[in-house]
């Protein structure tokens, strides 16, 4: 990145149509408070290693404060720069004078960037983190009230085994866990800090990284200058994650609006939440939902445009780079807006037990079931199944549904069918036999639901171990250069 | 699409942060003006069937022409609603009173907005070739002006033939009119009226929608309502043309980002588009070429994302199809300026010819043309090809390039090599014999601009022809409800 | 593209990793017919043109029909080359003996390949548009069968309004006929020949390509050379209505999915084409519907990752460009199995009147049309609507259907319901009134399927004239060098 | 998942071209040694627990250990059947009788093929690990060879300043150890067992899924089987790190093409590994290069397609969940052969010390040095840049190179310049001096170089620690019943 219309560019402007083309101000300007904190941390340690004054460190400190004092107070003006770096630093020159210029001592646009970026993708990564535990806990809270509640499974969206609603439930927590997950992965790679790498190659000016990287609460410094400039791996790393997320909530959203139809009539959402219509007042819209799932192919996009982006580019900065704000910056507001929102339409999805509960009465769901009930007794697994087949065709002949066939017509198809095997046909006795680990038994569905519960509050924990902006800031106010 | 929060949805109004998640009116108020010519459009349609009184027609007249009267004064002030549709509803619900209801008779938010997008996407189109067409100008110049100047072409981006710098030029003409082919064909696609099948099934009323397609000049009717509302086709169409001209633009940024480099140095981009440094007079920065190959990955995410949010909707209407908006208004954007800033870049890109002649003069990318003056004479080209072998491994041996080889020297080699032969090892000669056609040859290069500057014409006849939302706008203020 | 392991290449041969790395053999070897008909025509116009003597170009011509004849009788054992181009070559020269290598003259691998991919995608595209036609004849078989089959259309996945089932298959025919008109213009961009451009620049040997076009029966000549061997526009264009056919058919799929289901029990799959379960006879799980929408996400994959390979490539010839083999030659199959299987699935998808019925008659999808009943007797459409409203509450709190109120019920809602507008609440009725032109009123429907077929007849012809590679291999057979 | 084609499916046999379209046998025998493992850990499993009887187990075992031996013999013939479970299924009841229909006791296809899928990617993260780790030891050693070569470092592919190849060299390695840590993620999400859910939610059988997990070393259990069925995030987790790891390798590759472009000519590829030209000895086309760069756009490609097939899914298992074989089986191959081909590469990859020490001595790379040295000798910066910059100007009036400038003449600009401030402009002396972490100084570099072999032996080591394939049915074989 370099200048953009210095005296020192041989005394030729750029053109102002090739300025408004390469600005990212209108985007990165969200990256204003990342800017101000990555300046404060460079600048303090530039004065504690002695490669600028203290005076000028001061002066520079007092007015990276003051913009976001006044970014705070909402009467910042930034100057129409190229970016939002520039616009600082223009800012800074006009308001502090002569020492604005040190700021830049020992940093180029690279570093410099990508340290906003690294910081912008930490926090967001937290904030993510925040709302997926949130969610979980939503999600537990819901579990715990609808163990009792049954509700059929689907494969090829027909209807499969009878499951408990609570199982339901853990089956999004279960992924929603593994979304967690991806956001620590990604954490840790923003975890790394960028600044005192210069344009490319490092300086020969007796800087400390260490400090800066205290300063800003990073785990790790960036390895090599070559590589840390041109690299986007923490910002694919984190539209991956985000692409994953919302792809589990857009298939969690098919499921509401599959269930709230009227041909499944298995829950209703509330009029708070679900667009009606001034003339079928019954009309009950999961707009939200389907807004869920569309945004689920924009962050398919979001990610496919970045990694096309990167592709292919030599090594070291290339301005192609700047491409990343687009799908960066859009990512942290899909985010937390789509897992907010994921909460309120749940809230408000009421559930009615007796039309789940008829689903799995009608057919023939529990002939597993029934076969296993034999195979307990002692029959061989092939003579269960046969068995059985047997039942469910004269069931479908009579229009009976297996939970409801008389024991004097199963024994006629088969005196091995007794009451106790029978009992098996009812879809609350087949759910609470499935006992095994990942079952829908009510004791297997109780570990998963504590499971996710223990999971919950370490992702919690990770989150509020980031070092957060707005704390950044207020500590970076107090140190001493 | 269902109305946000009336009464009539039961009394209970839509949560805030529902309608603050559902709203796309950041976005869509870029489609005022399509909004409002759909509407006068319509309204206009609604008097002359006598759907409605022509006196509600009248006011609801009055109210657009005002809400773009203002817009085009800056002194618009749309209400905060839920979308552009809404906000305008509102607006004249506010200014014009009870006839502003009449507006959306046999009309569905579902329609509108697919007329909205069609007539956005028509225009754009439009757009688009314009921009196409005045780059095909620009480049058809420079090929004009750069017949005699030799330059290497380059495969596995290895020296390959020498070629002239006409050809270079047309090669990226060639690729451009097939990008405004495309344009044409999505142009094609959005050419077609959405406005009269309402929400999905059509209406009962006494409608014209022949009346309303000719008023907005459209080219046909959309055949199916159920189809019509759920079908984004035209919307990928434009995004992908979108993206495969990006990636021309990002291609031909590539040769001219390794044109310019200090080791090719064939090009200097001037000061007034390429960004220097303050300590580095000389550096120019390829930056705008950089951006442009940049933003061809994006346009390559913002088409996978809208393929994956349409992707396995069922039929009709579905909201998800609402995230369609942030493609399809970034696509605008993204390609006037792009294609208006590759002017600009080219047209401050000098190439130096004595470099780029260098660059055919040192080493052996003649050698398929000497044997081919072999094969001339009448050797076998088995032969010929042996001959050349032999000859250019002498020539490297002796650090000679071929089309320095002095006479006797080659005639050691072997006795079939006469002056005449020879002569062909020079570059001049090697381009100026190649004119089977699609060569680089001068009059074959002469016929390749011929062609594509009537290309560029009927382009530009194509663009002319498609009815602009200004023009459109002016028009529909005269007609007569 | 270069040769392999010639002694010419300094005498150092490629390491056998490097051969298997590079190779494409398992790939393209699909594409042998396309080989060997653009070299016979390659060979005829060379002999034609006095290049090569007629002698060579029958011993040549001879050879390549030999291998023609082989493979069709699965007698051929190509040699194990790098590609399928090498291997022809290779076959020859040990076949033919020496005159093989003049089959070279004027020609390089790069406008071989191109010619082989122009050709292949030509061949797929017009056995996509027979496969469109085929498709499109059942949609209206199927249309005209069903034109009195009532069923909910669909916004949100709520019911909307009542249309027939022949408007249903009409939407989809509409769908159709956009991909059939988006492959006949990728058709046209894969209908020109880039055979004779050679390596990158042409030739100075008097070639005609005129000849080798007519005999390949393509419309135009690549332009531009350079351009030529770099452009994959033409795959791009494939691929990407392939992705737009396929998300069709995976949005269709969706429909049929949910129309199988249990809850909405609208239809049902014959056991010839849905799996079932030993345990669960009445199972019918839609797999090849699924499987549909499942290929659709690949197509759209498929696109992205040819986009992601061109995207950012310098000018002229890069191998990069050989990575264009997977997507293409994997879109043929796929198109052609999922257009041939979705008919076949179509065939034993068995609709259920009565069931599709009820769910027009249980709730309140008519309330538009009695409100446009009262339109029509005079009232302004505010009242209109506002009464209806009033009517559907009144039917909710009692328990009603629409269809179903009692006329003295409605009179005391209010006085303006009588005996016709009450009419308009029947589904049928409903249906009938809706005759705009788009809508699903049964003239409506009668002309969109008059229209799809037009539309279809023309598909077909276009697919009938494209010169298919059987009929170029026997037309090449006959031609005298 | 269900069977194809039983008697018990209603008598009714599914129709060849549908059998033909759904299956997946063609891709998925690449999962023959996983299926085998899998199944044998199930069938010891359900022995141990007496579940199925253990002669029965035995016999089970014993096909499946035969079927194993005549893969390794190459006399395997499976059965045509739909995919490769169904294969096995059929091979062992031809084969072993009645007691093969014990082995799907307790399991269904979908917790069977999930188990398939984690073994398959756990595996072949394993053997990417092993990949990245010998590519950084070449990386590693060829940056330990080249500490006291310079070479240009590139922004904007304009020269910045001047490194050491070996800083180069530990650029890419500092990549690819993050692409190694990502691999680490992908291989803990596929560490994961999901055999024991069943169909979708557990069984009331007494399965011991820890006993199924030791014996295939998977470190834990899924959690919940309505998730496990439907889940594919290991899936994409495992391409999108592929995809990430082969653009690093596509940047790697540019990189390489343009220093081996003659223009550039900074280094040589062997002819081993570069193809040639027969008439163009000195040609070195590096193909192997250009085709990793090309392949990284199809793994981005691949990746996009998974996210579309699974994205707006239904919970649970949908038969679209197929379609991630294609991207699946096609990754392992592709990122073996291209970690494997880039060492190859690489290996035959020589660099010209002469040729990049003369791009970095040409221009004023070092400018930045030479002000940094009048910054250590007490200047204030803002004076020491504009002393240097009108030094830079005169050097370009004369004609001359920053690092050429006679002492006289640039105390004539300025007399702060001393021969130890221009010593500064030496290119050895300015990499010397940038020994602040992460530069190109040469202890800085050690560091680095030390820092990535640690971070490689962890990565090997997490490596061997997989239990891999080969060694699960050793072990397997082992195990008693």
């Amino acid at each position: 990145m370099a200048l953009a219309k210095t005296e020192a560019s041989g005394g030729v402007s750029l053109l102002p149509e090739v300025l408004a083309f390469s600005s990212s101000l209108w985007l990165d300007k969200q990256l204003l408070t990342e800017d101000l904190v990555g300046s404060l941390a460079h600048v303090t340690m530039l004065a504690r290693t002695g490669v600028i004054p203290a005076a000028d460190a001061k002066a520079i400190r007092k007015g990276l404060l003051d913009i976001a004092a006044q970014s705070k107070a909402g009467t910042l003006e930034l100057p129409d720069e190229e970016d939002v770096h520039m616009a600082v630093e223009t800012w800074l020159s006009k308001n502090i004078g002569a020492s604005s210029g040190l700021l830049h001592s020992a940093r180029s646009r690279n570093d410099q960037v990508a340290t906003d970026l690294h910081l912008h993708v930490r926090e967001h990564c937290a904030r993510a983190l925040e709302g997926i535990v949130a969610l979980l806990g939503d999600l537990l809270t819901r579990a715990h009230q609808s163990k009792e509640v049954l509700i059929p499974s689907y494969t090829h969206r027909q209807r499969a085994m009878p499951v408990s609603l609570a199982y339901w439930w853990a089956a999004w927590g279960a992924a929603l866990v593994r979304d967690g997950e991806l956001f620590v992965h990604a954490l840790q790679q923003a975890d790394v800090l960028p600044l005192g790498v210069g344009a490319i190659a490092g300086t020969s000016l007796g800087i400390d990284r260490e400090t800066t990287r205290k300063l800003l609460g990073f785990s790790r410094l960036t390895l090599n200058g070559l590589d840390t400039v041109g690299d986007r791996d923490f910002a694919l790393d984190y539209t991956y994650a985000a692409a994953r997320l919302m792809v589990h909530l857009g298939r969690l959203s098919t499921d509401v609006i599959d269930f709230t139809s009227q041909e499944f009539g298995f829950a209703t959402l509330g009029g708070e939440v679900a667009c009606g219509s001034s003339m079928m007042p019954q009309k009950r819209n999961p707009d939200v939902f389907e807004l869920l799932r569309g945004k689920s192919g924009r962050a398919i996009g979001n990610l496919t445009g970045l990694f096309a982006t990167v592709k292919g580019l030599p090594g070291g900065y290339n301005r192609d780079l700047q491409e990343d704000r687009a799908a960066l910056l859009e990512t942290g507001p899909l985010l937390h807006s789509s897992l907010s929102i994921c909460r309120v339409g749940l809230a408000h999805l009421t559930f009615h037990p007796e039309k789940t509960r008829a689903g799995v009465e009608d057919g023939f769901t529990q002939a597993t079931d029934v076969a296993e009930a034999l195979v307990k007794k002692g029959l061989a697994f092939r003579e269960a199944y046969k068995k059985v087949g047997a039942l469910v065709r004269r069931c479908q002949e009579d229009g009976l549904a297996l939970s409801k066939v008389p024991l004097a017509v199963a024994q006629k198809v088969d005196p091995a069918f007794d009451e106790q095997v029978l009992a098996a046909a009812q879809p609350a006795a087949a759910v609470k036999a499935k006992e095994s680990e990942g079952g829908t038994g009510p004791r297997s569905v109780e570990r998963q639901l504590a499971w996710i519960s223990d999971k919950a509050q370490a992702l919690s924990k990770t989150a509020r171990d980031v070092p957060r902006l707005d704390a950044l800031l207020a500590s970076l106010e107090k140190e001493q250069p």
